[in-house]
């Protein structure tokens, strides 16, 4: 046996393992009896722990270091070249990690949680901000012993976006707000609004059950390798090669929660079912980043599900499946609907344009907090404060504030960047594919969705790790990451539906 | 720490595996994508190995010895004196099978699982008969390994019903068969029938799931501590000391098929609800045996769910649920039709009362073969002429004869021995708690099964393994276990239902 079969042999076993606390995990969200929640914590305990013992092993890094220095790795794009600089990478930053930090963070991430969950139904900030400035010190401490290029908020980041700097995602997200700012303020200022009544009609269930499934698999998610189940809060996960599962949750009088739920959670799904299944649990078989991973769903949700050519296939569908709702509802008008762009003060609630200005606020306040720039007990005016001048609107409360979001108090902080890098990815792989493929449109209006999803698949799914996120945009749009794509469409959808002259749009994009 | 610490501890993380384990075979039965199970089986490998090291680790030999000689077993009832006695006696077991042997059997199991899995769709025993052939050489050879009192089988039947003797277990069953058989013969001459039309109207679905799910809560089963799916092939599993999980079928157009098969699963789910949480994994909380777990599935399903006093109290909902096929029909008719007896040639088919016949059968003809009374070759012309003898019925083929079960494909001999038992077990265990508890069947009759279920809590469930099966019932009636109960049950009922007269009873229990 040579070292990287050795290696290969030993990361499919961690796989499998892996595998087996992914399942633990999807059957905890789904189908686990309430009294059954203590033990099913122990079982995934110590599933972490055989884990975590593995992915730290010395002899691990014996045969990392031994394959690194070898000739094969000659081609940085070859499978070998990318299992050993991948899994090396992964290896380094866990070994850096005190045993003591990756314990405590455990701990203070389980008790910040509840922390936040109790402080959020009271909507008392004070209450959970002793939690909150214990994380913020443990995640000091984390980005300390990682190291990093810049900034500390750069080791963070790398968790999630590895080989971002904060620097360049910086210059892109100011980019983007200079222009998406003016923009909400002109839809705003247009005078118009999307009919939200038509979504909060009557969708029965079961329809919306059907509905879903039959659209998820006609962008291309296969229930052969995969499943659809319900949660109170929607997720993909993968449990092996062939075997990908999304989750959705139903309100009989809104609409566009499950069944964009549903496209997004795909958009996950089929990026799973894009890679390469023989390379399962290896970095030739993984995801690139969160950021990537995200601009599959956001991709499939907005790009393609809330497309005038995507309507032009599914309304007749829709509204065979929802008379009652939609028998006198005409296409344009439920087509404004679930594109009404209004700024609101939740992020998980807000539309396709004003989105990114919620990741802006959190991603500015986290950092703040990690460099030291910002206290704990500063956060909530600085929130309030940015939420005003962003977004023109004051929250009337904390719960509905700072404490809307679990991350902080689960430790994740450098993980929101990802959602508005997930966006600006889809667009301009969206826009590459259009002129690749020779129009989208065209093709969603008829159905067909298999050119694109193939092109996903050659083009992203199957490269693996081969390429970092910021490679693998220059790879296959021949552009590094830029804000235009992803103001391009949004300028030209809703310039459209909201009037505006293409010298206001392009007045407010100069801001 | 103590040695009884350490091994208490050892053995709880080895349950944490099991119950992992246990949730990859459930989540396989009830919701893998189709294209998943080869990932799944490889999964499964890994974690039964790595269960299997530990269960034959030499630390856990070490440790078993010396708590084996030391004075706080002096009691053999006392908690420790359970748990070093128990896993003694499963290690002595394991280590004495040498792994080649082990490996050789779980390779032909899997094998002969296919090739019966061929012969029976194609009615060709000749073809499954080299690869039982195989299996009935192993599993001679793994009664040889771990030794017997009296004849081989023993070792065979010591896996699933520890301490019984063949010798033992055919006294018992020879009693039974000595006055089923008469008893049979009577009820076909009586010149009476159930109506089983009845039973075959329409039943719709979704009417079926619920009014299962309240007769299983009804009876006691949690769904707090466990839960109701639906599989091929109806099973329980118990995933952890809150998590019990049963399965049924449902056919629109036969209603006893799930209906009593879920009064079977949530008899066995009670029994793994029964035990002591605390002592999960351990002896102290662990099923005796499986013809004990046999017997609290029997007792709800037949005992319970097939008596007079029970529809007495449940016709009514059944009638509410089912209005469009039980309108027109009285309690007397319906109640006849699940209790009708009918010789048939399917064992899952069979009758309260033939059911034991069909058992008998498979045991003689199994130690036959593994005593070498009996060749495979000779195996089809046997079962033949035994169903003619017993059940007055002649196999037309060898596919619903000889090839109808699993079990021996797949290396299970010894155990169909535990299906009558659990009959016998259930009736005497029945016949106790009847006269201790003042009359059961005025509580059926109310709906009232608190007090029976709290007695099998407090005399069976609890006990965990501190007493065999044989003590247990011992212990429980005050009479070693006999044929007696079950016959008195069948005899009462089905000679009220088909009029035999009491000295007919007489003259046919004599047989």
């Amino acid at each position: 046996m040579s070292t990287i079969d050795d290696l290969c042999r030993y990361r499919r076993e961690t796989a499998l393992l892996a595998a087996t606390e992914a399942l633990l995990g999807w059957d905890e969200r789904t189908y686990l009896p309430p009294a059954a929640g203590e033990y099913r914590a122990e079982q995934m305990t110590l599933l972490a722990g055989m884990i975590h013992r593995r992915e730290t092993d010395p002899r691990l890094g014996d045969w990392l270091g031994e394959l690194a220095a070898d000739s094969s790795m000659a081609d940085p794009r070859s499978d070998t070249a990318t299992i050993v600089r991948e899994l090396k990478r992964e290896y380094d930053k866990k070994v850096k990690l005190p045993q003591a930090l990756v314990e405590e963070l455990t701990r203070t991430s389980v008790l910040g949680q509840q922390a936040w969950v109790a402080a959020r139904a009271r909507n008392d900030f004070a209450s959970f901000a002793p939690l909150l400035e214990k994380m913020v010190r443990l995640k000091r401490e984390e980005a300390d012993a990682l190291g990093y290029a810049e900034c500390r908020y750069d080791a963070l980041l790398d968790s999630y976006e590895p080989g971002a700097l904060t620097s360049q995602v910086t210059r892109v997200l100011s980019a983007l707000r200079d222009q998406l700012v003016p923009l909400v303020a002109a839809i705003r200022d247009s005078g118009r609004q999307g009919d939200r009544e038509l979504l909060s009609r009557r969708y029965p269930l079961a329809a919306q059950q059907e509905f879903g499934r039959r659209i998820a698999a006609a962008i291309g998610f296969s229930f052969e390798r995969g499943r659809l189940d319900v949660t109170a809060h929607p997720f993909c996960t993968e449990l092996g090669p062939h075997d990908v599962r999304i989750t959705t949750r139903y309100d009989e009088r809104h609409f566009p929660g499950a069944f964009f739920g549903v496209l997004h959670e795909a958009g996950h799904g089929l990026y799973e079912q894009g890679l390469r299944a023989d390379q399962y649990g290896l970095p030739t078989g993984m995801h690139v980043s969160l950021g990537i991973h995200e601009s599959q769903s956001r991709l499939w949700e907005n790009l393609v599900g809330r497309s005038r050519a995507f309507w032009r296939y599914c309304y007749p569908l829709a509204r065979a499946a929802f008379p009652e709702a939609l028998s006198d509802v005409a296409e344009k008008d439920f087509f404004f609907a679930i594109n009404d762009v209004r700024p609101s003060l939740i992020r998980v609630e807000a539309d396709e344009a004003t989105y990114n200005l919620h990741i802006l606020i959190r991603f500015e306040l986290e950092q703040a907090l990690v460099e030291e720039e910002l206290s704990v007990a500063d956060l909530p005016s600085a929130w309030t404060e940015k939420y005003r001048h962003t977004l023109g609107l004051t929250p009337p409360n904390d719960a509905d504030g700072v404490l809307q979001d679990i991350h902080w108090s689960a430790g994740l902080f450098g993980y929101f960047a990802t959602y508005s890098l997930g966006n600006l990815y889809a667009s301009q792989f969206f826009e590459t594919a259009d002129r690749e493929l020779g129009g989208l449109a065209a093709q969603f209006e008829r159905g067909d969705f298999n050119p694109l999803r193939n092109w996903l698949i050659e083009r992203i799914h199957s490269q693996g790790r081969r390429f970092s996120a910021a490679e693998l945009v220059q790879q296959v749009t021949g552009q590094p990451l830029s804000h235009v794509p992803l103001m391009r469409h949004l300028q030209g959808k809703f310039g459209e539906l909201y009037g505006l002259s293409p010298a206001n749009g392009a007045r407010a994009a100069g801001g």
